[in-house]
């Protein structure tokens, strides 16, 4: 492949949009031809889905229909999207891949590490990311920053022992994919994270 | 599990529909409670999928992307309405099922079986058909009895091909999984092929 695929991936509250819309600024202020997309979605194919997905509040949908949902639009975007703009030699930044389904289905849905290493194994065939930039801020944490969340709100304390084990389920793949996967500190301010993350495009070789 | 679980396996004009009405009919009149299923749908968010795969005349769907979908629409199906159904004691009846995948995606369109193997697990878990009836005709002789297909047309011959391939997919499931799937020869009457399903039904344990 000519191209470089990168992915950006973390919980609610990181900074994961304000960080997408600086590298995209930045890679088009250095001239790059770079793709951004965002999961699931994309292509005509993968909207439908995603209207599925996203139909789901009066439905009864299992974990691992929903896993499959995930994973059949994504391998649309994979082949439709992802490997064209890759042979093309463009900069390919996807918010959300792989992991995420690895994190919030697999280890926080608890459907298991070994079956979503499966199906995204099935969804992407050859296609894996050159360097996943995991932003790093544990959901105490992120909560704060997003303000205003009542810690005595039964509801709302179930919904972080939800996050935390997606963040666990992140740390795990940081220990499954350390070559391509990156740890970035994100409990400092916007710019200082946005500055590490060119310097690790730069080490990575996604850019010059 | 105290029910049973049943799939009817085939391809295009081997008489499917019509053994299905028949074993349907005969269960109803031996007083059986039984399920009958058709895939792809069976329930709300199903039934949602099935619309994104049929619409895909006007879209570039891959045949991964397919395999996907028809997956997460049988991992609803399976925990919606199989399993609790077998839970009651129930016989279940489906039209089509995980041979279906194998033979014609991983098969005919050329997947893969391991892959479509590895898809079939991660969507059924441990609901296996307790018997799978392969009704077995070769698509040569199918089409003619379908009768009228013009064997000069080009494009009814690329069908042919295709259809000699799920037939092939077929009978390599038959060998994988010789303990639950019965082949059973449709080249006579639809009463005489009635009457050995029930046959099989009774040897199986389906029915007393």
């Amino acid at each position: 492949m000519k191209g470089k695929f990168v992915t950006f991936e973390g919980g609610e509250g990181v900074g994961k949009t304000t960080q997408l819309a600086m590298i995209k600024k930045y890679l088009s202020e250095e001239g790059k031809d770079a793709v951004f997309l965002r999961e699931p979605g994309g292509n005509a194919v993968s909207e439908r889905i995603r209207a599925v997905i996203l139909d789901r509040q009066n439905a009864d949908m299992t974990g691992m229909c929903e896993a499959l949902l995930y994973s059949a639009s994504r391998a649309q975007l994979v082949e439709s999207v992802i490997r064209p703009a890759l042979e093309e030699g463009k900069i390919v930044v996807c918010d959300r891949f792989t992991d995420s389904t690895f994190a919030y289905q697999g280890v926080a849905r608890g459907l298991g590490a070994d079956k979503i290493d499966m199906l995204n194994s099935l969804a992407c065939g050859d296609i894996v990311p050159d360097l996943t930039v995991f932003l790093d801020l544990p959901p105490q944490q992120a909560f704060e920053r997003k303000g205003g969340a009542d810690k005595d709100d039964r509801l709302e304390q179930e919904g972080m022992e939800f996050h935390k084990k997606v963040y666990q389920g992140y740390k795990l793949a940081l220990q499954k994919y350390p070559d391509r996967m990156v740890d970035v500190d994100c409990s400092k301010d916007a710019d200082s994270v946005h500055r590490q993350i060119v310097r690790i495009f730069k080490e990575r070789g996604i850019v010059e």
